[in-house]
């Protein structure tokens, strides 16, 4: 069997190779002619997968490392009979982390303690659901806007958008729509804005666009820059609006979703879904030669008499601190005027490690180490 | 006996309270008469210890935690015979880190590496002493100018200051002055600056104006932003030179020195002053009940296959990212015009470690051992 991968899929030729040949390409310019004789084809978001690519050749599976299928032509590959797996959620407790760390920074440098505050999670998606379940096992106060899942699920803290807007935190997941009963498009509108707390924080890490900036912008103005913003996703990305990065606490070039093992397992995912396509399961390779250790194993919390708070943030920030990405956005939009930075940045993104790569060690009983495991880390 | 102590001299009351009976006071706003039947006193550097507060008051001991004495009038304390002592060096490891954790930044975002490079120290005190020594440990090529110290000192790789500026990673490390055989005013000029190599990284961390900024903004202009640059110390402090920061990689604000545990062996090393005096060296408080333990104790760096200055970088990250104190510092500086941003970064300063708190565990022939060590880690 003949594998075809994507050169910057992590991890792909190790896991892959056991289940035939792999060749790694550029997926940028991967032509039909290089699929004459390839029977599984596995891409990043950067290959348009279509019937050009596709007709003539033998594919039978296309598998994506990627939460979005916007470059898949998926009914093309319905009509072909070619299966198709993508790595739906891969990313979510990186984002999740993102969020924390985003939080652990607003209390470092601004005592702005959360732990108590109303908050609101926007969206209950892959990312919504692991955001809003690090904040319940923290023992918050925590409610979630997702007009679509609130009557499917049970046992989680539906509001309205209009409860939402009453939080001390929010924390936004939707992804951008403009059709459908509840587009997301500018949802975060002046009226919206305008009802917005005193001191309100807000993490916007899943799409530009959900937010109007320029009724944040008038808001921050307003409020005299009484509101903290985080903001990692932006309208007209690349192109982002200057005057915003100048208002907000924390900019980042969309790479709330960049840890290292989130990619990794993004490529997992498909492995699995090829396993399972192949009715290989038995020969599947171990996790724990797909997904690296990270750089810092253990945290040890015993003996220490701080806040659980700042126990919170230290540790977060020993694995990522937000203030890293947002230092180098700054710098390299001032550097250089020409280039693409924005997407210079997210290609040439500092490696991160997830917080669950690292274990807390500490007395079984200490508040803090059921705080850390509840924020995402393993003990 | 009684004891005055500044009231943001950290661990004094734990330290001197078996000396005798400490009273903790606002150092700013300290008068004559408040010490008229106090026998030591011990302040920072916001107290003027002068004649007018001192007069006719039984104070024998002054204690100053801090590097610098220009708040204190040394004569009057020798005709008065009161004894005197501050803490000098103090803060030498976490100017270090500051280096290091600086140059760990360049690698990470712009794959610099520097460790087979030729590096230059200017000023062989404390901090370039300390910064020297872990170059040197690490293997590399290092030299150091100090005309001062050159001829008393043997082992140590003095040269001139023609061939510092030939160097690629420079790290300054001199006090300012203008008088005597080598001023340090304007000791990097346009002619010095103009001999520095493409791609050179500066590093400063003495004092502000050693450099000359304007002729250091030309430089980065012509060379199309072909050097890299690190500032902690400011001419004209606390009015800084807005340009200037936008040019340089890092922007901080005079913090380099601003580690919990060197503020810690500053109270600590007066206290050791004071029990010297006192002849009290028996009952000596121990050491660890002085400086406070780090976060993060321990760091693993078994097998890890990764490249030593990524390890090295990715450690003294964990600990101290200098990408935190700039992100702070520009967001500060854009949200308030009004404030006097730059004290009040200092004074609200987020606390942080020496690396020196942490222990690197591993194989003991892991190269990266070492190499931690050298960087100022325990092992
Ligand atoms: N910043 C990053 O790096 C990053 C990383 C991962 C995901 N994302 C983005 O974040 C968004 C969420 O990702 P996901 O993986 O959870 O996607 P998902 O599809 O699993 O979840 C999206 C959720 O949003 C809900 N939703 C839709 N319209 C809504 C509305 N009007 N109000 C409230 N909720 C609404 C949906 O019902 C769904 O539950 C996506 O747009 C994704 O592209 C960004
Ligand atoms: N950025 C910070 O937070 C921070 C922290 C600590 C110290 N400092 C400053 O850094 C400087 C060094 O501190 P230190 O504790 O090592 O002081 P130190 O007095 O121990 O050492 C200063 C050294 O500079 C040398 N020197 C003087 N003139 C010189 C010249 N023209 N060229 C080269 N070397 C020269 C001296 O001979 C001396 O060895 C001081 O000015 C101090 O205030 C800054």
């Amino acid at each position: 069997m003949k594998i075809i991968a994507d050169e910057n899929m992590p991890n792909a030729e190790i896991l892959f190779s056991h289940l035939g040949q792999v060749e790694l390409v550029n997926g940028r310019t991967l032509t039909n002619e290089q699929l004459k004789d390839v029977d599984v084809l596995l891409v990043r978001s950067v290959t348009k997968v279509t019937k050009k690519l596709l007709e003539g050749s033998p594919v039978r599976f296309v598998g994506s490392a990627t939460i979005g299928v916007d470059h898949i032509d998926k009914d093309y590959l319905a009509e072909a009979n070619i299966a198709f797996s993508s790595a739906p959620g891969c990313n979510a407790n990186a984002v999740a982390d993102y969020v924390f760390s985003g939080l652990s920074y607003l209390y470092l440098t601004k005592q702005l303690s959360w732990l108590g505050k109303k908050i609101a999670v926007v969206g209950y998606g892959n990312v919504g659901e692991t955001v809003y379940q690090r904040f319940a096992q923290l023992g918050c106060d925590v409610c979630v806007y997702d007009p679509y899942k609130q009557k499917a699920i049970s046992g989680v803290n539906f509001v309205s958008l209009d409860d939402i807007l009453a939080c001390e935190v929010i924390s936004l997941h939707a992804p951008l729509t403009s059709q459908g009963d509840y587009p997301t498009k500018a949802m975060f509108g002046a009226a919206e804005l305008s009802q917005l707390s005193s001191g309100v924080t807000i993490i916007s890490a899943g799409r530009g666009g959900v937010i109007d900036e320029e009724a944040l912008i008038r808001l921050h103005h307003e409020r005299h820059g009484d509101i903290n913003l985080i903001v990692d996703v932006w309208d007209g990305e690349p192109k982002i609006n200057q005057t915003l990065v100048d208002l907000v606490d924390i900019a980042t070039p969309h790479i709330a979703g960049y840890s290292k093992q989130g990619r990794e397992k993004g490529t997992w995912m498909v492995y699995q879904a090829l396993c399972d396509f192949l009715k290989h399961d038995e020969s599947l390779m171990a996790k724990d030669s797909a997904i690296s250790p990270g750089w810092l194993p253990v945290i040890n919390i015993d003996n220490r008499s701080t806040k659980n708070e700042e126990i919170l943030a230290r540790s977060a920030h020993a694995i990522y601190d937000v203030a890293r990405d947002d230092a180098r956005l700054r710098f390299k939009f001032r550097e250089n005027k020409e280039l693409n930075v924005f997407d210079w940045l997210r290609k040439h993104y500092v490696e991160r490690d997830e917080f669950n790569t690292c274990f807390v060690r500490g007395d079984s009983d200490a508040p803090s180490l059921g705080l850390l495991k509840a924020t995402g880390f393993s003990i």
